[in-house]
């Protein structure tokens, strides 16, 4: 089961695109947000909660899966999917931008990285060709080549440097890329700096991936750079290949990232603020351990998720100042769902050739109440 | 909606007894295996899934929600049912396990127990009064007495001073609760010594509770202790009330004391032991941490539960070793399924006379290749 493309619109006031992935006889809009399931589990669900909350394809992390339980016994159980038991679309990234956040210490050299992993402080090498061995026995729908993720800011020198260290690494992760039902993406790096986005873009395209990856971004940049980034990649790639931005999840940036021709994204966000009692509403992010919603036997935000059709925020409140880790799950069912209906509003608005009104009128709410 | 029971079948073999309980249109077969839901809410576990797995009442502990969030924040959210959006009858205890296993200090004295608490060492005093006023708010189906809890082994001379003032605060307690649905049972204590659980029943019997429970068990004593305390106690109670065994969960437990006249169970053990990666099988229990399970692609115990179905013993240990709350979250499911499932064929076999063969089988089994 090849997971497949089609661009079916295109906003003709932004650089906003409709499209559809069909997988394994299932089809699933874009643009989309792709919940991450760093250690083949999307944090505190179910696959079945998942599915009930709209979600598609899932991020998995190399870096993580390979440290534990190791690729081997995942290709042992059958892949990622029956690992897993999840049977939607699964994309797994590189483990290039893990082992530059998560590595104890680092040397790039042109084969790889060598580095000390952050489990147990073993010396260990990820090369273009180990992280394309690697993802294909996870058995992903979706695979990253390795690249070089550069912290932000960086010289336009050693910029250049690294963006055609990580196009040789590109190619080298292509050439072994067995001739399997798995796609392959290459990944646009080159800073804030527009020559150097525009000659990886260009260059990546040559080689003729499957779909194309923005990497480089949530290094510590500002919202406007990061913009930046996006604007001085897309127009340089095909229109019929899907477009990935990495590591992004912030609501408004979704919207002003589909503007600038983004497909996919994905984010720890959702999960990650939920384990903090961080939740979403239309009014901004709210902490729901603030001693307000002691007594507030309202639902978190009124949606139609599971949270907030049964709960109330002094529940989910008690239960994140218990520690709880059903708050945490409550939560990221709402926060997940959230994104998923933010992308549908998002797809609704560009069907109209109304997304600019959209997010005007998206962030003119979501700076009101905001805490 | 007040519960109800009804006792429906006694076998001629031993002391066990099959009854219903009715609550709000249902009915729930007896002996059963209660889940502990300490902080309203069984570890890791929606309501659905409880309802899923088989769970009628569910146990929620008074001495948690009276410091957090407080009783007043449980009454005003409707009661602890609606809480927690839980329609199934919900016991709650007395609060006096936990003054006397999680307290910094106490001491005990004719009034209650003053206490500095757990949570921030904040001196309290809980009374026979205020756990029932306590337990009025939470709005539960069952409350208990508030009793001593007393450690083992103990002196006669310090264990009949103890029933005496157990004796005294049931009486205050009943004379404070309010004329509602709500039930309140009476806690048989004396430890090991025969006369002074005889007299603490027959007491307590006099004073007409809705029930009884039978505590000070699982407070270190062995198990030939534990059955003794229950035997000694059961013959003085009456046939047409339910009588509840406090935290006690081992499998082997439930059915040598459903054998000894005993209705309700409640332990925490099969969510806590699923947090520390252990689990229950047909032939005893394992640590699914242990490496012989990491390229182990078969169930837990190929029983009909959600995990069993749906996941294999590698990925458990993957997610448990990953400290992945997905990983305690399937174990739970399985534990508690297991415990129900054991109380099915525990009724089953009463109801063919057939327990004590059942029991012999159960133990053979169990000590076969438990870890």
């Amino acid at each position: 089961m090849k997971l497949e493309f089609k661009l079916e619109y295109k906003d003709n006031k932004t650089m906003a695109r409709l499209g559809e992935i069909t997988f394994n006889n299932k089809k699933y809009p874009t643009p989309m947000f792709m919940p991450v399931g760093t250690n083949a589990t999307v944090k505190t669900l179910s696959p079945e909660e998942l599915k009930e909350i709209g979600s598609g394809i899932i991020l998995s992390n190399t870096y993580h899966l390979w440290l534990r339980p190791g690729e081997d016994i995942v290709s042992l159980a059958g892949g990622l999917h029956k690992f897993m038991n999840y049977d939607g679309p699964i994309l797994t990234d590189s483990g290039g931008f893990q082992v530059f956040s998560l590595a104890k210490s680092k040397d790039i050299t042109e084969e790889g990285v060598k580095f000390k992993n952050h489990l147990n402080g073993d010396s260990l090498l990820l090369t273009p060709e180990k992280s394309i061995e690697i993802q294909t026995k996870l058995g992903s729908d979706i695979m990253m080549s390795f690249d070089e993720c550069v912290k932000w800011p960086s010289t336009h020198e050693y910029m250049e440097e690294s963006v055609n260290r990580t196009l040789r690494w590109a190619q080298r992760g292509k050439i072994v890329k067995k001739d399997n039902e798995q796609l392959l993406f290459g990944i646009v790096q080159g800073g804030e700096y527009k020559d150097l986005r525009k000659f990886c873009a260009e260059e990546l395209v040559k080689m003729d991936f499957d779909g194309y990856s923005i990497g480089g971004t949530s290094v510590g940049e500002d919202k406007q750079t990061m913009y930046k980034m996006v604007e001085y990649s897309t127009p340089y790639l095909p229109e019929n290949k899907l477009r990935y931005l990495m590591g992004v999840g912030d609501p408004i940036d979704l919207i002003e990232n589909v503007m600038r021709g983004v497909d996919l994204f994905d984010c720890v966000s959702p999960t990650r603020l939920a384990r903090h009692g961080h939740t979403y509403t239309k009014y901004g992010k709210i902490n729901i351990k603030n001693s307000k919603y002691k007594d507030d036997f309202t639902p978190i935000d009124n949606c139609d998720c599971y949270t907030c059709k049964n709960y109330t925020k002094a529940y989910i409140r008690h239960l994140i100042v218990a520690n709880e880790t059903f708050g945490a799950r409550l939560l990221s069912i709402h926060n997940i769902y959230y994104l998923h209906q933010l992308m549908l509003q998002i797809r609704e608005n560009i069907k109209k050739g109304t997304l600019v009104e959209f997010r005007d009128e998206f962030i003119k709410n979501y700076y009101k109440k905001g805490e």
